[in-house]
C-alpha cells in the first residue's frame, strides 16, 4: 500500500469515527428524554409507529422493489432474495410485531428488590434503560422495526446499521417508524439509521466504547464473529448454536424419536435446532430412532458405532462435532452414559441449548446441574429455545456469553438497574 | 527501537501469553470441579482457609517484613507502607473477613424466577458461577484473601495478580489460603497467584478474552484506567467516584450540615466520599453549612456565588468539578433549583453515588428517578455507598458501568444464570 492510499484510508476512518461520535451524541441526548417518558407515552408511540407502518405499505413496497431489483442484478441467491422480499402480509406482520412490543409491560422503573437496613435506610433496586444500543444486522428488513421497537420499549436509544441489500427497504421502514414515534413525542434521534453503508462505519461503531453502551449483532456467523473480534463495546450475541440432544438409556422410545426429529427437522435454520444427537450405547431403541431420523429426510453422519446400526449413516469426521449445519444434517455419537454425554457437550458445545431425554429424574437433575449452557432442557425439543416460547414476549436475540444476560434476551436484558436509597438523615458512624 | 529489541519484546509477550493461557486452562479445569461442590463443602473450605490464615501469622508476618523493608529501601511513602503493613490484629481481621464470606448464603443454584408455559414446560432461571475471574490489585495484601474468598463462595476460579510491593505478603497469604481450601477438597488451581511480576503478564490477562471471563481491578485510578483502556475481557470497575450532594432549598438545616460533613469528612479516601456540594441558591442556611464544613477542617473551593458567602472559600476552577479529591477538599457550586443540580451532575458526575437532601418528597422522587447514577440517595450520607452497608455481606467492588452489575457488587454480581427447562415430551408445533 502506498502512502497516498494509507492517508486516504486513515482519512476515511476518521470521517466515520466523527460521524459515529455525532450520531452517538445525538442518540444519547434523545435517550435522556426517552428515559423520562411514561409507560403510556411509549406504548402510544409504538402503536403510532405500527400504524404508520401499515399506512406506508406503498412506499415500503416501492423501496423494497428497488432492493429486490438491485439484488437480482447483483446475483443474490433465491434464498437471500426471499429473505429480503416484503409484501403486504409481511408488512402487516411487521406492524403486528411492533404492536405486540407496545403491549409488553414497561420494564423501566420495575423494582427488582427492596431491603430495609437496621439503621432505617430503605434500598430499592429498580430497572432503568441501558442507554444507547447499536444493532448491526444483515438482509432482513424486519429487524429495523423489531429491534427499534424493543429498544424504545425499554427506554433505550438505538443506532441501526442494516445490510446494504436492504438499504431502501430499511430507510422506508425507518421513516415510517420515525413518523409514528415522533408524532407521540419520542425524539427522532432516539432511533437512528446509519446514513452510510461505508464498511468503516461498522468499525467506528465497534470502537465507540463509552458512546455506545452495547452492540447486538443480528445475522450470520461471519457478521457475529467480526463483531466479537473487533468490538471494544460490550457485545450481546451467540456465535454458534451447536445444540445437543442426549438420549439416555432409560428414555421413552416414542418420546425420544418425536423430540429428536422435531428438534432437528421442524426448522433446520434456527439456532436452537439440534445439530448433534448423542445416543447412549445402552439405549435399546437406537436403530428405530436413527431410522426415523433418516426417513424424515435428514442426512446422518455418525461415529463407527452409529454407522454399525444403519448402513445409510455416513462417517462423521472430527469437524462434524463442531459444525452448526443449519440444514437437514445431523451428527450422531454413541456415548457410554450421562458423564460421557456431558463430556462431549463440554468439549464440543457452544453453551447455547443442550437437552436430555430420560425417564430417570435423578439423571435429569444431574444433567441440568452440570451442563454449562445458557439453556438446559429435559424431555423437550430444543426448538423451544426462543424468547417468544419462553414467554418473554419478544426477543432481541440469544446470548451465550456469561455476563449481563444469557439465553433468550428480551426487555429485561435491555435494561440495567440503579440503587435508590431513601433515608431520613442517616450518617455513617 | 531496533529489531533486536522488537524481537525480544515480542518474545516476552508471547511467553506471558503462553503463561496466562496455561494458568487460565488450569483455572477453568479447577472451576468445573468447584462448580459442583455443595454449599456446605465451600463453607468448610473457606472456614479452613480462615483458620490457616490465623495459624500462619508467623510466616505471613515474616513475609510482610520483607515487603516493608524493600518498600522502605525503595522510598515508599509512609501512607503506602501503612497500606502494606500487617500485624497480628490485621491478620485476624483478614481471617474474620474470610469467615464472614464463608457464612454468606451460597448464590449458586438460587432460583431467580420460575415460569410455567401453557404447553406445560416449566422454566427456571438459576444462578451459576461465571467461571474464571481475574483480579488485578495494588499494594493491599488483604485483597488476596478477600477477593479469593468471594470468588470461591460463588463457585468461581480466580487468577490473582497483586502489586509488586506486596509480593511476599501475597505469596504467604495465598499459601495459607490454599492449604485451607485444598484440605477441604477445593482444587489448588481454583485460586492461583500470578507467578511473575512481569508487567506484560497483566497485558496478557487483559487480552485473554474467552479464557478469563471477567476482570476486576482493585486499586487507584491509573490502574483502573489502564485496565479499562486495554482489556478485551469484560471489566467490572469504577474509574471515579465524583459524588455530589445537593442541598435543596427546603432541606432541614441541621440534617444538611450533618450529612454534608459526614459525607465529606468521615473518611475522605473512599470512593463514596462527597466531592462536590451543590447548594440551592434559595437555601437559607448556606452560610452556616459552609461555615461548618470549613470549621471541620475542609478546604472549600467555590464558584463566585459560594465565595461571596464565606471569605475563607477559595476560587474553584473548571477542573474542580471533575476532580475526585479523596482528601479534605470539597468543591461547591450554587445552583438554581433541582433541574440545575441534576444538569451539573449529568455534566460532571461519574455515575457513582449522588445525593439530595430535601424535605420535599416530590423533589426527592424526581431526583431519584432522573439522576442516572449507580446509587441515588435521599437524606443520607454518601459514605453508605458500600456493599457491607447495603447488607450484601461483602463487596468485591463498586461498578459504574451499565452492564451485568451496578453499584456495590457482591456475590450475586459474581454469578450469571442459566435457564432450566423441564418438559414431559413437548415438541414445538
Amino acid at each position: 500500500m502506498n502512502s497516498n492510499n494509507l492517508n486516504r484510508k486513515t482519512g476515511e476512518n476518521e470521517a466515520m469515527t466523527t460521524l459515529v461520535q455525532g450520531l452517538a451524541a445525538a442518540g444519547r441526548t434523545a435517550q435522556r428524554k426517552l428515559a423520562r417518558m411514561a409507560d403510556r407515552e411509549k406504548t402510544d408511540a409504538l402503536q403510532s409507529a405500527a400504524s404508520e407502518l401499515r399506512g406506508s405499505k406503498d412506499e415500503i413496497l416501492a423501496a423494497n422493489a428497488l432492493d429486490i431489483t438491485a439484488g437480482a442484478e447483483a446475483g443474490l441467491s433465491a434464498a437471500l432474495i426471499d429473505r429480503l422480499a416484503l409484501d403486504a402480509g409481511r408488512i402487516d406482520a411487521l406492524a403486528a410485531a411492533v404492536d405486540q412490543v407496545a403491549g409488553l409491560p414497561d420494564p423501566v422503573g420495575q423494582r427488582i428488590d427492596r431491603n430495609q437496613r437496621p439503621n432505617g435506610l430503605v434500598l430499592d433496586r429498580v430497572r432503568v434503560p441501558i442507554g444507547l444500543l447499536g444493532i448491526i444486522y444483515e438482509s432482513r428488513p424486519n429487524v429495523t422495526a423489531d429491534a427499534a421497537a424493543l429498544c424504545v420499549r425499554a427506554g433505550n436509544a438505538v443506532l441501526l446499521r442494516g445490510g446494504t441489500d436492504a438499504l431502501h427497504s430499511n430507510r422506508a421502514i425507518h421513516a415510517a417508524m420515525i413518523r409514528g414515534l415522533t408524532s407521540a413525542g419520542v425524539p427522532a434521534d432516539a432511533v437512528q439509521l446509519m446514513p452510510t453503508q461505508d464498511r468503516d462505519a461498522v468499525g467506528a461503531m465497534l470502537a465507540a466504547a463509552g458512546l455506545i453502551d452495547m452492540i447486538i449483532p443480528r445475522g450470520g456467523k461471519s457478521l457475529v464473529a467480526r463483531v466479537q473480534a473487533d468490538a471494544r463495546v460490550p457485545v450481546l450475541a451467540h456465535l454458534d448454536g451447536i445444540c445437543h440432544t442426549y438420549i439416555h438409556h432409560g428414555a421413552d422410545p416414542e418420546m425420544a424419536r418425536t423430540i429428536a426429529v422435531n428438534a432437528k427437522m421442524r426448522r433446520t435454520g434456527i439456532c436452537g435446532a439440534l445439530e448433534t444427537l448423542l445416543i447412549d450405547a445402552a439405549y435399546p431403541d437406537a436403530s428405530a430412532l436413527l431410522g426415523t431420523m433418516l426417513d424424515s429426510g435428514c442426512e446422518v453422519r455418525g461415529d463407527a458405532r452409529a454407522q454399525a446400526i444403519d448402513r445409510r449413516i455416513i462417517a462423521a469426521t472430527g469437524q462434524d462435532w463442531g459444525t452448526e449445519y443449519l440444514d437437514s444434517i445431523v451428527s450422531v455419537a454413541m456415548v457410554d452414559g450421562v458423564e460421557a454425554a456431558m463430556a462431549h457437550i463440554a468439549a464440543h458445545g457452544s453453551h447455547h441449548t443442550d437437552t436430555i431425554v430420560t425417564a430417570d429424574d435423578a439423571v435429569a437433575e444431574e444433567f441440568l446441574a452440570e451442563v454449562d449452557s445458557a439453556i438446559v432442557m429435559v424431555n423437550a425439543s430444543s426448538q423451544f429455545a426462543d424468547g417468544g416460547e419462553f414467554g418473554l414476549g419478544a426477543e432481541i436475540g440469544i446470548a451465550t456469553g456469561r455476563l449481563h444476560a444469557r439465553g433468550p434476551v428480551a426487555l429485561e436484558g435491555l435494561t440495567t438497574y440503579k440503587w435508590l436509597v431513601r433515608g431520613n438523615g442517616q450518617v455513617r458512624p
